[in-house]
């Protein structure tokens, strides 16, 4: 089988990093075309991006020269998908030059992910939606898949089996976001040392929004809200990778903690199945110690090392009496790995795997 | 009016050391004895304790000889009011020891908050429970009195005039809490630093327990719980002083934010009408501003001097549609000021200001 | 006595907020005009300034109507002296601007600070240095004095007195900086959490040639650099406010630590004999506990309340058996407060009781 | 080649548990015993140890039985040679114990670094002190090995290739520590967040006294101390492991930046020779950005996979006018794997490849 040539838009930010990181070596795509703004194009990519992961630039990637963020140069290079790392306004326009073009495009920003005829898919958890890309394709010749919002995705991760098995009345949350999820130069250290900050703009909206859309269903003709009554209220604190988040919710139908805790782990989605490359052995891994899952200690869990950080980490399932059918937990979701870049490449698998691409 | 004599209980500890630090210049209070552990009587104050608060030791007490925490000791130095600022188990004994000698005391541990006979008090949310020490001091001859958990007396101070306006019947809190509320030495830094940790011992119980106590009623008998529901996660954070509460509630009636905040802002309570010394002007500040309140930005808030970090910080009060009449808000105390030696020095200045010391 | 009508370049930046913030209720000065870039000019300084100092914008300044930054609108509103806050190529120009339009400017800005008619000065160490501003008047009618970099300062008066007692030879000084000195959105949470940054750019340089200068003479015709060996390594470390420092140094005659910290420890200059408002009681505090100065315990050191965070805090002097005569010792200076406002308030007190202004 | 038992003393502490995590599938080491503290006798690994590495627990380790620390029950488990990780009290008595009853030691505790027959080990620089085994085999059958303070070991590999080039006279260090170089419960996170501790106890003595022994010469009688002037100024700094080092240093012959980062970057090691499992490729690793290195980008440094964190990184390497000869850099090394754990393991593998275990 030979690799796909995938391209990658707004390559040098840091999650174009994050996408240029975990593209290394995969078995399936190859990352053929590197874009940037204007300013960068014909430089090489090391030069052009300010590298802020822990990890080395890959070797090969980092003498690529980086092209012109339009279709004709993705063409040029052979590239038939493209991942999307744009910042809100340069996504809005360009992806959809590059749908348009006949191209394909995995997106992980928000541009279009509300969208009515844009799926917007966590692959475990509405691979059918995916569904709604051949409308597209047959309309435009070309397609657009989005992943939610960095907050949505664990959240949405750990409800699907609790709605499945017993049943979704009512959802609160309340986050604890970590730093990259502004971006690399989002929070001034001066702001959050010793301090956080209990609010993020739009973040609440969006969690609500997004995830009644991906638990929701896609009857052919549309996507249709799941009917789950959500609130939440979004804080950022000083930690450099994983959102924590404590959810209290009310099931349909009564279930022990036990019951949920079980449900959660034995939850495996269309990727498991499909045993997809970046697909993480559990989606949902619960610990049973009081006081996990920290975000330094549990950040980065999942099996297999491709899948690290791809795994909603659930822990401190327990009775919440302040609401019926209560039950509380905390989850911690990686935002830049499961919550951006990793979740576009586990879409971008399940469309080689249908054939899609 | 000569000032009453007082003595601190585990004085050299951190909140020891915050009711040293707040009692120098007391109008009406003056510190007669400082008493430890056994290791340390004895010895010149400034020797005994490992002083970590940002300001000096006052300059007198560092003098001070360490005695033991007896009834009979306090009594020689001339004591009529005792401060307990104990460890728990010291606390359970050591507390009604002074009792039954016929002292008062007044403690912010949690040995005795939940005794039947002993009130447990905000003076600005439930003032009439000091009616309690009259049969207190019948049956004994001393008295005691508690101040609530840091963590439950921003968010009763918060709820009281909500529940005063439009009354209460649900409330769901998430709190993200500082680490001077686990003691000095509570929280190493290897396990905070780029972390939180989504657990601290017993504290949802307390939360849960104490509000329904304190909100509830004391009817010349005996003490009873208001009818809430109540649930909360508890989580710490990496910041030194201040504790972030995000709190979702359900009133019984309908109010916009607007209402809420207006309510907030208006409440006064007891300490406010008598003048005491370390009453805020105001009880609760609402910000108006989308990203506050922030715990380094605004633990200290509150006029005059005295009373800073003795106000709740309230923003962002918004409608959570996910409840019925649901509103949302974000909150901030000063944990060791308000939530411990604060607290309890103006529970002592209620009690001379009804003549009972 | 009429107050000296002052104005503000860059008021709305990170140090022109410490201006603005520090003139509060000053004796001697009354903020007659706050400037900054066109973008802000007409606004209300409240909305023009995004706030990030811990104290409230005080009062009346919030509602001040931002000026443009020449000189004649300084003059319109009767401003006699300038503060200079401005960012280094709007200060390169501006300044000038000021100065040869006969005004006086106080710069803490690097744009200045080298020229060979403009006194960099400290008042406690080379106060006699102001003396150039008499040719700069005669020469333009107007004059600037600047004040050195804020790791130069604390440097330079802890080793003024010991140069005077013993001589010096050779001084190496290796930083660990605060976040602050590189401004308020200067360094990313994300670059700095868990980590230390060992670079700071040209900083090393300019430690080396301001303190020459500062040590130097001036001969009434020009600066003499003083004669001594200086090296510097500088680093960021994660904390707020308050760079510390490790400096080893080679006295020309024998000095033991004591001696030292004798000399340090009776240290004045000039401000504490004219008893100027900012100038602290004691330039340099002089520690004995094995562990100190820390950053957050002892930044704010310094008696009168105006002049918290102007004294430089020194511990640990010992001997450095690797140099010959040599001695190390640990110092702190708020680099915010002695390293750039405050300092610069305190040269324009000496002025004024000059009778310069 | 059948693996050698090898035995962990303090196997439940932080260090313990980095062996225990450095030893899984180690090619020539098998973990046969791991003892603790009569409290942990008896109990499973897992239980008894209180896990802090971000890493899980090795299986197989987890459900070992913990056994006492004696000689005897050592030997019983059939272990050859005994790795320490014992606090200091327990490690002046213990390690010699096993020594006199014929096991080999190898320790990275300061209990017996500096008794004449004992040597102090860092392979790449002093491989030939592991002579001094013989005569200690000698006289009681068994031998003990230990490796330097974690703030000695980056140094004096960093000088051993300068010395050898050019000579070394003089050198002044100054250091930025990691909180894990305390211990897991040794800095409390209110004692240092938003700060710093300028002092390390004793640290500064041991850096001067190794370094010497380390560079000195074992001329078959006795350890000779290098004739270098050496100064330390040792600081804690608020990140979790890597310790940054800012040296000055004086060399014998002139060398240039460039002649001093050569002879680092081309410096290679008996173990380098040797090709042990544990030895990275390159002892130093020389970088030329301005700003690096930095501990949470360079900490995990070194190929190949199993030596990450056992190189020392080099950078900013530079002029010191100051000196005579002068040059400075900043150093980084892994506090808790090259500074502890992992040098012990280097050595051991040493002395396997010597066939003295």
């Amino acid at each position: 089988m030979s690799k796909v040539r995938v391209g990658i838009l707004g390559s040098t930010g840091s999650v174009g990093q994050r996408y240029v990181s975990m593209l290394k070596d995969h078995p399936w795509f190859d990352v053929a075309a590197v874009s940037a703004s204007e300013a960068s194009v014909g430089k090489k990519y090391k030069d052009a991006a300010k590298w802020v992961l822990d990890k080395e630039i890959p070797e090969g990637i980092g003498e690529e020269e980086i092209i012109g963020a339009s279709p004709s140069e993705m063409k040029k290079a052979g590239v038939e998908l493209v991942f999307s790392a744009l910042p809100s306004d340069a996504a809005k326009r360009l992806e959809m030059e590059m749908v348009h073009a006949g191209l394909g495009v995995v997106a992980d920003t928000s541009a279009h992910r509300m969208d009515p005829k844009v799926p917007l898919v966590i692959p475990e958890v509405n691979f059918e939606h995916l569904e709604a890309v051949d409308k597209q394709v047959e309309e435009t010749g070309g397609f657009i898949v989005t992943g939610p919002n960095c907050t949505t995705i664990g959240l949405a991760i750990s409800l699907k089996p609790v709605m499945a098995s017993f049943g979704l009345k009512r959802v609160l949350v309340s986050t604890m976001q970590a730093l990259s999820g502004a971006g690399y130069f989002g929070v001034p250290s001066m702001a959050i040392l010793d301090n956080l900050i209990p609010y993020i703009k739009n973040e609440e909206e969006k969690v609500a929004s997004e995830l009644l859309k991906i638990l929701g269903e896609y009857n052919t003709e549309r996507f249709v809200d799941a009917k789950v009554r959500v609130g939440a209220s979004c804080h950022r604190v000083c930690v450099l990778d994983g959102h924590t988040e404590a959810v209290f919710l009310e099931t349909s139908e009564g279930a022990s903690p036990e019951d949920v805790a079980k449900c959660m782990t034995e939850f495996v989605g269309e990727p498991q199945r499909l045993k997809l490359p970046s697909a993480p052995e559990r989606p949902i891994i619960v610990r049973s110690e009081p006081d996990r899952p920290q975000p330094r200690l549990d950040r980065l869990s999942g099996t297999p090392e491709r899948a690290k950080g791809m795994s909603t980490v659930v822990g401190r399932v327990r009775k919440e009496s302040a609401l019926d059918n209560g039950i509380k937990y905390v989850l911690l979701s990686h935002n830049t790995i499961r919550g951006a870049a990793g979740n576009a490449i586990l879409i971008a698998e399940c469309l080689k795997a249908k054939g899609i691409i």
